[in-house]
């Protein structure tokens, strides 16, 4: 295979077919539920990605860090949401971005955070632009205020008494990483939708006007059969999928775009271990799939054009080691690669195996190496 | 405390005091034992730290990647142990560092690696310089060949036989980390010793030169009571140590001189949760105490003079969001942080928190900022 040989390993795969066809499944999903798309970037941090995910090139998106919103704004993203509850520390940072022409959207989920913002962005000349958003708690597993609890309207009046911009409400159904099949995952998105809507239709109710209502996880975003009251969907993970996904049944093992390219250094025969150059730190310690119906160690193995190994997977993993060998119960038979031979190893967890990397190796259709995409990581 | 409250956080902090505190313990254990001291540098990944590690301006030191070596070599230098088996496509980037001045050292522990090794190396003019080690396994946990097979000789005779230059032997025995108590400890000291010096017993009675006996690890470095027969000592983990090395009774607790400083920037107070906006990005997925007889979650949370606050860790994390709660089991009780309140962190394994961040913010005496040192991760 063309290219991939010559890489030093560990290295991350990107198949750009499989990343393309992700994105198109999504993007018809929005354009069945009519809703407007805030893709989460915190997955790619890459502007080769991003920019075929936006709707335009300035966006809008959804960032989970403030360095996301630097380096997205520097590439002409004019419409951020930073979706991580403000910490006081930020606000600067944030004031900074919209007098730069960014128009920015930050959370809050108290009151006492609430009167601090508010107080914040009123000494600001640019502070009454910023949007604020209340995060809304839809499944209990996070961040968010109850949408049915006094403080929802408690926190929209102090925004609105301190002169804030009281953009709408926001939630996002994490604990769909834990349902179980089609039925549990409608059911959730279902839970996400009313949940906001009833926070909406509350505030709107004591007359505080609520423009935006944005829900999204990359399982609710695929299992909602309507969103009716919803305005914006945001997603991530779906750009690349991973097995943690492929176990909730969101997309097939063969989706999964994103894998790490690894070289056998050496076995353990009586053990059936082969030796690998990527270990945790190649594949990060996302043990994703540990709690889910099928456990794929740190990784599921497949050959360099990337068939899975049936039943292979990396069982234990230091820190640039990992051991390959068969699923924990099967007798350890049979698989001999020389060393020297190179594998690819789907990740549990895209967001976290790729921020390993400083970069992307994007692969095409004949498996050839089509380009270098730099992404970045940290604060 | 001066300096602190600036910071957007997340932030990696690193107590200098605590550093040097850890640098000289393991200072005087090499000293007592009498062997060479090679630090592993893949913890700290910091020329200002490493400095400090090294007995001079060139080395020795020992590496997990070859952007290590690279980075360190920039930077004067001039021995280098890859302490990796080396992956064919990486051989190449070995000479040219060998070519620019670098005495390098690679591991083998198979007679096809020490073949192809050997033939790679005798077609470089800088080939015949490289070192070359059999790894050596003392504890069954990853890579090395057995002390007592005939594969090691057959190894040997391999890079004899094919030109290369036979350095001598190397262990690790990272099974350390799965001790408890120092009587364990000792014993796997002693264990890792025994296999060494038997192997290159073992090669010098076949008539091979071996004069490179080399192990080690942060435990069982600081548990070894001699090191006869050993000419060098590893061990990386030591300069910061983290909660897994505490579990272990390695080292205290106030001796980790690594930290996260986290916001507080909300809660679930009925569910007796503070949320903070340092999630499983900031501490890594590291789990390390989840085995031990402690378990610390995703971090011990302390105030921002670095005192625990006794029973709070992270009992979850989502991507940027941190969880803290009093450990499960205890009635969620009393301590109240308002939104703002900074904290700090401290991770279960230094490697896998560090390699998150972009650089180390040295924390002095007084908790005042000294200086941001710049650090890398990747390959």
């Amino acid at each position: 295979m063309s290219g991939l040989k010559d890489l030093e390993t560990p290295a991350l795969l990107l198949d750009e077919a499989r990343m393309d066809r992700n994105i198109a499944r999504m993007r018809a999903q929005v354009r069945r539920l009519g809703v407007r798309f805030r893709p989460h970037v915190k997955t790619n941090k890459c502007h080769e990605v991003a920019q075929r995910l936006m709707e335009g090139p300035e966006g809008p998106i959804t960032v989970s860090t403030l360095l996301e919103a630097d380096y997205f704004a520097q590439r002409g993203v004019r419409d951020i949401l930073y979706a991580v509850c403000i910490a006081p520390n930020k606000i600067a940072h944030v004031l900074d971005l919209q007098s730069r022409g960014v128009r920015m959207s930050i959370l809050v989920d108290n009151v006492d955070a609430a009167r601090l913002v508010a107080e914040r962005l009123r000494a600001h000349p640019a502070g009454r632009d910023v949007g604020v958003l209340i995060e809304v708690d839809s499944d209990g597993h996070r961040s968010g205020v109850q949408p049915d609890s006094p403080e929802l309207l408690a926190i929209a009046y102090a925004l609105r008494n301190g002169g804030a911009r009281m953009q709408g409400v926001m939630t996002h159904a994490g604990s769909s990483y834990d349902c179980r099949g089609w039925t549990a995952l409608r059911a959730m998105a279902e839970q996400e939708r009313s949940a906001i809507v009833r926070a909406a239709d509350r505030l709107r109710g004591a007359g505080i006007a609520c423009p935006v209502v944005s829900v999204g996880s990359t399982p609710t975003a695929l299992a909602a059969e309507h969103l009716q009251g919803v305005t914006e969907l945001r997603a991530g993970v779906f750009v690349f999928f991973d097995l943690v996904m492929a176990g909730l049944g969101v997309c097939e093992v063969d989706d999964v775009a994103l894998s790490v390219l690894a070289t056998v250094i050496g076995h353990q025969q009586e053990k059936g271990w082969t030796l690998l150059d990527a270990g945790w730190m190649a594949m990060s310690r996302d043990r994703g799939t540990a709690a889910q119906e099928v456990d794929q160690g740190y990784g599921l193995v497949c050959d360099i054009e990337g068939r899975p190994l049936a039943d292979y997977i990396l069982v234990g993993a230091n820190q640039e080691h990992g051991i390959m060998a068969r699923r924990p119960g099967l007798p350890a038979d049979g698989l001999h690669l020389p060393v020297g031979t190179q594998v690819r190893i789907l990740p549990n967890h895209a967001c976290s195996t790729a921020a390993q990397y400083p970069a992307y190796q994007v692969v095409g259709p004949q498996g050839e190496l089509r380009a270098r995409w730099p992404r970045f990581s940290g604060w």
